[in-house]
């Protein structure tokens, strides 16, 4: 037994680098005396390590002082629902871009509290292109335009960030936050689940215009307000801290890779290695994304005969290469290269992708 | 530097056996050639795990088969509001019973939700004495009555499950969960988040009837539906997955510990020994609860002198005795003796408490 290479689409593989910090200090971590997980948010060492880790992102990521960066809980999916109830007051409508599975459950999640207009829709293509921005349907009072940067599931991404106009833009960034650098001037809000390239699932990181905090909206708990969580520091309640840890030691390790210049570099090159192969594998593999909107991150692939799909997914297990079983509403597989993933792990994979078409072509 | 006696309130000191086995299985769990962190909750092994973990519960707290068992994110904060939109429609009202800040604060995320009557409240009394079942202004039409069984801040426990009728109880069992056995099938539902006495920050454990789920209430979003998390156990979507593997060591722990009968003896000799200390200090400590309702987790006490407060934090702390510091809200010390602090700990504080007593007297 021993770790080997992980494409899970998330939770997904951590550098090893942090796990191996992590694991060092898990009884005693710096002067504590005790575990990172057993101290008090509100302990002066735990404040300390929050505000060093949002240092650190906001350095790595370029973020201007007017956002506000929050780390809270329940995933993607519980912001589908927040960021309506925050953004929008009851009755207003806003934009929806579907590119994929995430768009659409962003769009449900969302429609008990704003009314959601569908601006644009692949579905039609079966979510194998993009929709262009020239067909979008733009309204200029909307509460805010809603997009998913990369589907991890149909594994497409956008490569530019769409030009929206004076409406904020709001992105769930889960599957490609810190993949590249970005321009987060060009976004309202950014947000994303940090298991797949900010640490371990039970985290998500909250990246949100300081004005659009005060948009009066509904009355709410406490606990479901943007603005009360941004005025108690994330701290609102207890913070999932040892996840906010392993942010923080993500955030060193992307920083100590290079940054996010690096990164991109990293992932742009890991994903054409991938790429190529399943392309020049004379349709023995293919994916179906047209060529534009193809995923860094997601990529999914199919073998020429779905038969042998488990046969694959059997050998490369034994071959070390794990998690490749693409998700079920699409079948095939699926290799995630999130930033943790390295060359060597996708030349494995390509190397055995090759060798499983010998023997079995 | 050294692991030592840590009382925080919550995060709080763990089981050290927990923290070694989390350490030794960290890069590597099982068979999994990965962490535990790094593998999807929908995979065989973390959903064999998940099923582990709830069996182990279920036999540990006798949970009987009609009462389903959730691991949640967001902490106890989050249910105050999610139970009152998913227990009640609007219009109807709930009975709350306030024995201190986090009644209190259940009450507050509730009311927009659900018409808060408080049937019982301790405020006159400094939340030094539980309010008298006798005196609770309880209606059989409230869509449930809502306590807290342990007040981590001021200190106050209910001995026993107060009798409610046929009106569903709703308990935040936060600071006292598997301190002792319960009677589950006395309530409609308990929560409690894991920082206390199940593990980690960031995971939530919801029990609840089986029929509340079922409750009409309001058009909301699906995450915020108890009865969607039930449908897909746990699992709708991504959950805190580490947290809820140091959970399940947690539960595995207080089996070998002899179950909960065990930890009642442990929890009640512990609590003991504290308060016979002050109370044997001829008022140099104080803790001002009421003698019946005395909490057996968390033990605020008092100096005779408050300008000793800053020396006893220090030198405390030097002698290898963690967190002691009150919550702002009271001052003064506060020791939490979650199931992890063992006698040895309680022992070594009370020989300190003696000292100081002697040197500063």
């Amino acid at each position: 037994m021993s770790r080997t290479w992980n494409f899970a689409a998330g939770p997904a593989a951590m550098p090893e680098e942090v796990l191996r910090q992590a694991q060092a200090e898990l009884l005693e971590w710096r002067d504590a005396r005790a575990s990172v997980m057993e101290i008090s948010h509100r302990s002066k060492a735990f404040m300390a390590l929050a505000a060093e880790i949002e240092s650190d992102l906001r350095g790595l990521a370029a973020i201007p002082a007017h956002y506000k960066v929050l780390f809270l809980q329940g995933g993607a999916t519980l912001q589908f629902a927040l960021l309506a109830m925050n953004l929008a007051a009851p009755g207003q409508h806003a934009d929806y871009v579907l590119s994929g599975h995430w768009g659409e459950k962003a769009a449900r999640e969302a429609a008990p509290y704003v009314e959601v207009r569908i601006a644009a829709d692949a579905r039609a293509s079966q979510y194998r292109a993009l929709p262009p921005r020239a067909d979008w349907l733009l309204d200029s009072g909307a509460a805010y335009v809603h997009y998913t940067p990369n589907e991890t599931i149909h594994g497409l991404e956008f490569a530019d960030i769409p030009e929206v106009g004076s409406v904020p833009l709001v992105a769930d960034f889960s599957s490609s936050i810190l993949s590249a650098p970005l321009d987060v001037t060009r976004f309202g809000m950014i947000y994303a689940g940090a298991q797949k390239n900010i640490g371990p699932s039970g985290l998500t990181l909250l990246i949100i215009r300081e004005d659009l905090l005060t948009r009066a909206t509904r009355p709410m708990a406490g606990i479901f307000r943007y603005a009360e969580h941004a005025a108690h520091e994330s701290m609102l309640n207890t913070p999932n801290t040892f996840g906010w840890y392993l942010a923080g030691l993500t955030l060193q390790w992307i920083a100590r890779c290079g940054g996010l210049a690096a990164m991109a570099v990293r992932n742009r090159r890991k994903a054409d290695t991938l790429y190529a192969a399943i392309d020049g594998s004379g349709g023995y593999y293919r994916n179906p994304v047209d060529a534009s909107a193809r995923s860094r991150m997601n990529i999914p692939f199919f073998l020429h005969d779905a038969r042998l799909d488990s046969v694959f997914l059997r050998e490369s297990e034994q071959a070390g290469l794990l998690a490749l079983k693409g998700h079920r509403a699409l079948g095939g597989m699926r290799a995630s290269l999130y930033n943790a993933m390295p060359q060597e792990g996708v030349e494995a994979l390509v190397a055995f992708m090759q060798d499983f078409n010998k023997r079995h072509g």
